[in-house]
């Protein structure tokens, strides 16, 4: 059994909509943030980061994103979530959520944890105000070129794609309106009319 | 032929010791960041985002160090970068070098790169006064369970080193020492007597 440990709106739905495409049993575990759980002894014993997904199988655990999602594709290599066969494929799917986590969640991560970075609040001020813009920025790369659609990587469905989505999917509190990117916009609508979005989503509500 | 692109002193060292690793052939090429070369419309075409490294070779390119490394073990599978045979290791291999690219490199980041995240020169010196402590919650997580020793996967190299290595040498201009971390440092020394480094880090000095 794969259990994925996260919290409502975080960066774990991802994860979580990779297991519901994969076929493979899993169970989903939230964390309460406002009670700080994820700082729990219990919690850091499975993840010493304190952070979500943690991903706790039958070998032990994985945690970061970019990790999670190429272990999905690798261990239900059926779902077809990965070009498994071809490194370079398999490259730019990486790439591609390789930059969903280093750059554009860590640009969202600058509108609510400024903290990770810095001590006064006019710095976490100065950060929020620029957010719309530094979001606008990453998007403009995917829209003009990363996204080359209808899924990320052309005609083929990987796990590339719901990492877009949850980041388009927070364009709105980041005080971006996603129909400024045509195409980021329709491949999010997209989305949400697969069936393992729809209960990833359900799912969430339900943990 | 693979071409490396890369600025002296940046991430795409980690890259680079990796293709002395591989036994692939390959070049580098040096940007002039200091005459903005990475923002230049030639370099552009080969990475919009204006950023190393990145790898180019007879497919295409590839950017984003998590995804390199990944790439380069699977295309020299014969130099054992990478535990390919085993989606779990892998995975763990992966869930470190992301923590690499997305954690400890953003945080090294804003030291230097303020402006990507704030406009304030007051949030860039807050930052800058911060950044020795976010180092080293960072390497503290590294000291106490991530590297496993003798290298970060336990006995076995892989690509999860070198990136080690560079986020390691890195601690200094971040004003941490880095005999505060023995098994960091151990691992540090350990990797500057490997024939590939001292060339990659010899290649980066002659380009």
């Amino acid at each position: 059994m794969n259990i994925l440990y996260f919290s409502p709106g975080s960066c774990a739905l991802v994860s979580h909509i990779a297991l519901a495409e994969s076929g493979l049993p899993y169970e989903v575990r939230r964390l309460n943030f406002a009670q700080s759980e994820q700082r729990s002894e219990a919690y850091l014993k499975i993840n010493p980061k304190g952070r979500v997904p943690a991903l706790v199988g039958d070998r032990g655990v994985v945690t970061e994103t970019v990790a999670i999602l190429a272990y999905i594709a690798q261990i239900a290599p059926a779902a077809k979530l990965a070009p498994l066969d071809d490194p370079f494929l398999f490259a730019r799917m990486q790439s591609f959520n390789a930059y969903m986590a280093a750059t554009v969640h860590v640009a969202h991560a600058h509108g609510r944890r400024g903290y990770r970075w810095a001590d006064e609040e006019t710095s976490y001020e100065d950060m929020k105000k620029k957010l719309p813009q530094v979001m606008r920025d990453c998007f403009r790369l995917v829209e003009d070129g990363m996204l080359e659609g209808p899924f990320v990587l052309g005609d083929t469905y990987s796990t590339a794609d719901p990492y877009l989505f949850v980041m388009a999917d927070w364009l709105k509190s980041d005080r971006v309106d996603i129909a400024e990117f045509p195409r980021v916009y329709a491949h999010y609508r997209r989305m949400l009319e697969r069936p393992a979005v729809q209960k990833a989503l359900a799912e969430e509500k339900a943990a």
